[in-house]
């Protein structure tokens, strides 16, 4: 046990929800060990609109308040938008039915939140989970290059060493926005890339599954039904048995390091490839150089991973406003 | 004389102080038929802090007041900084002596006070003027999308077609950020580029330089003082007998669209080429389609362009700071 | 007039015809400061197959004798095959009729005629003509290195500074093989690029068409019927009112550079850019360095030009072999 | 046992000695299931002038007699020449001591020898096996088209998935001529890729060592020096325990595929990139599809492979002309 380590820790949730963002959102909302500061939004697996909306609604789901929502960039610096309603379907987080939203929007634009949020911090205490493009945490950084020192560390979901699954080698988050990515790679803070590597074995198999049904709330209920999306579209898009559930796997190594194995290697961004663009192109020819800030997650402990989300799940229980909105699980049941 | 067209007209110069960036402003600032809306800076000819500096005793030399001048971004979006002291000195303005700054600088981030100011005026009324990088103007493009469609038009120095300064095909401001200038040029607002094919038209010729100084004032001394650096300095590294002004001709030509011929024309920029990043790759090859919204300027009425700068030295006369400063032209002679 | 200057000069045609590779053909053959060692083809304005048997019918027209002709390269080095109907038809040489050529196609790789033909001659007497893409000459430099010292010069019709036909920046017969291209304006031989800056020039206007029926010979009536083709394509493929002759400019030049204007400057090939690839960029920033191998056309004595064009073909005058087949211009008329 | 399957296989062994070279020469020259046709060079490991004298000394070596050895290109297609001292020396064979080769290089380049063995053997009946970078073979398919299918398949030593050596993520044969690769990966021959995922597994270990010094005759002592010094750079340059000894791996699989287990996988080259010029990429996401006609090495049989190496030594024994030189093992002591 760490002693210098502060708990909760405090993190921003930058995200696309998207169905394992949603999943993301519940572990860190629902998690003792993590203060979720903020929880912004950046277009990705849908429009920016279809994912603030979705955000909103797993927010209300999950029984948040006191923390701000509010919505980032609508397309990616340079690129056209590109969206994976072939995973995520039409709105984004296709499946469960949900609920009137709540929350009210934070009026600044996200990339404000951001700032404003690690400014407000003593210096080395945020960490920034992005689990989307990093189209917001890239203008944050330009906008205000103070935050990037003040950050304790980004641990994202993205990328991969060296495999894909938007091309032969690379992953959605990164290529939909290879000119924003290369920015958060080659700032001095820490990068933690939990890649493709690693929530390849973040896979929802049926005993997840059930143990997830058996905490028998409406937010478990909710996940059960997006996991059920999840399963048919990687299967019938990737050819997968089970589907990784990516974005958690971030959150998790915030809650607990010890629950991914990673490794330090320079990690750069490809931006001119023709075949390997947006590609996380890791040097493993030698051992990291002291300066090296970027690591890659290798292996993941699956059991101890669905445990936290499991029980980030229990301790959310039943929140007051999915009673009322009849998605409650005894009530939302046919 | 076109009766629909509104004057004086609203501009926000956002510029990298810089020799010419001095004059533009001076043009700018005199001109009766500009109101200037705002001054902002961004790391270009030289570092963020250094041309803030000049920007602010740019102002002070001209007497401006209420006009508010912000800092911009201190680096490029993706590439790393790269600042021109082989034609603008150490300080970026090299050459005449500088005042102490009477301006106290805007709190905001030049992105939100382009922002802010596009949003607070009627659409279709507000001009930005570019004369450095573009990554102010990018960013801003971003944060708040709907700028683009308010902003009556971009009228930026920078490219040519096809001639470079800073590569065989580029130009300095444009190759300094090209995914910047990339995000310009391809959002729909009308972009009309004032490039080397222009500027190299508007050489500070010796007649240029006498009128000038038959102005007798204090800002007309530093203008002569500005040029007597920049003549030796295009004379040195670029071979010129007398240097190209580049940026005031972007104010000239939104004070009189009849003293720059100008050609609509498809333009875009080169990102990937190991011999023409960053170019601004014109199509002359067919008339340009009716939605094109990018023209270039062609040809200079030098004459005429000249006068627009003395009439604004002599409109702006001997501001009371300058003679507060020792800088007025009678005061600051040897 | 130098007297060092061996004459007749003798050239390899390296083409793809092609209406103006025709042209080529026949102002080679028909001038008499011209030894023409041989013809070689290469895929480009047609395929392989096509443009041979054309090089083979235009032989046969200007009653060629005594001089190989090879078949070269049938595909680009990585890139794949383009080829030009819109301009030049079906054939490759749409328009006119075509006689059964008497020439027997040589045996050899036209890489390997090159190199041997190249070897046999003195050092410095031999200038390479190519007027298609550049596939030939550069796998000839890549297998048999020695020629690149022991050529003369090589005298090429393509590109443009900074002017395209095939994209916006790019000339078609470096854009079809750009690593060509590379190859050879990166060899240490003398190279002048005959570019569209110059061919824009060679229009073929009525004046000169009149010249040419004048001549009234099967090879001028052949030659005009040509031009009516062609003016055809020009016009509905890239409005040109006249159409651009560009292949026999590089002839002209090595019959008599006094009419061509050249000037010294650096030339590379862009292999990377997204819009510039296969441009050749020239650097006119400065004057050319002392070891500088690339040159570029910059004007044309039009009348000149075409008075060398009417001369080679009352030179070739009715050709036996045309009257054997019916198309000489008594014995072909309707 | 496959009844179809012709034995002994013919090879042309195109390459650059290089100490894993000469093994790959030797294990085929002594294998019985192979008839070596010809042994072609290529600028690679040293310079062509280099790669060929040695090349010639390890045939004479081996005792090879009736094989055209033939040197090819001396340069790749569009790159400057990259050479590899820091692994295999000034000489490209640094170590051992070399014999006088009494072996006639065959007059003809390297690329007309490979195309004219292909053309002179029955379609489907010759095997290429490069171990260097792809220039000879390249310029062999685009000079005589024919050859590509005619050819039985082409097995070569380059690349990984996703591995590097002479970048993150390229390897050194692939890298120092990416557009000659990129040619033969997309030509329609069956391409085998055994790449530094397959030959890092065939690293020259302590036991194997002892095994080829078991053998006791004078080209085994050549191996074991060439081994002890491949053992010294490879620890200094990229770190390795044991050498890697690349080259026969690919002769071993023409052998005896059981040896070298193979995954079919669509590869392409990237040539476009900053990070990732010359990568072999394999697109691992879905089944390669029916047309696919790459496939790469995955495992190899550790000790079934030293036992092909070392059996071929057995069989080479003590050639005549190495007792004449005084390097057989009784006579080249110290």
């Amino acid at each position: 046990m760490q002693t210098d380590e502060t708990r909760p820790k405090k993190i921003i949730l930058d995200c696309d929800p998207g169905h394992d963002d949603a999943v993301a959102i519940l572990l860190a909302h629902g998690n003792p060990d993590i203060e979720l500061l903020a929880v912004t939004t950046v277009v990705g697996n849908q429009t920016l609109e279809k994912v603030t909306k979705n955000a909103l609604a797993v927010g209300t789901i999950a029984g948040i308040t006191g923390v701000p929502f509010a919505a980032g960039c609508g397309r990616p610096l340079v690129r056209t938008i590109e969206t994976a309603p072939s995973i995520h379907g039409e709105t984004g987080m296709d499946g469960p039915a949900q609920p009137e939203s709540t929350i009210e929007l934070d009026p600044r634009h996200a990339v404000d939140l951001i700032i404003d949020t690690v400014m407000a911090h003593e210096p080395g205490t945020v960490t920034l989970v992005p689990t989307g493009g990093l189209t917001n945490i890239a203008l944050a950084a330009r906008k205000e290059p103070r935050i990037v020192e003040r950050v304790k560390e980004v641990v994202l979901m993205g990328g991969g060493y060296h495999v894909g699954n938007w091309s032969a080698v690379a992953e959605f988050n990164i290529i939909i926005d290879p000119e924003a990515a290369h920015i958060v790679f080659n700032e001095k803070w820490p990068v933690v890339m939990v890649g493709l590597d690693l929530t390849h074995q973040a896979l929802a198999t049926p005993d997840v599954v059930e143990k997830i049904a058996a905490v028998g709330t409406g937010p478990a209920k909710f996940v059960m039904e997006l996991m059920e999306f999840f399963t048919q579209t990687y299967k019938d898009a990737q050819g997968f048995d089970f589907p990784p559930v990516h974005d958690p796997c971030a959150v998790a190594y915030v809650i607990d390091p010890s629950i991914v194995t990673t490794r330090k290697v320079p990690v750069d961004i490809e931006l001119q490839g023709t075949l390997t663009l947006g590609m996380t192109v890791a040097d493993f020819r030698a051992p990291a150089p002291d300066d090296c800030t970027t690591s890659v997650a290798v292996d993941l402990d699956h059991a101890r991973f669905w445990d936290l989300v499991t029980d980030a799940l229990v301790r959310i229980g039943e929140p007051a406003v999915l009673e009322a909105a009849g998605l409650a699980a005894a009530t939302g049941g046919e």
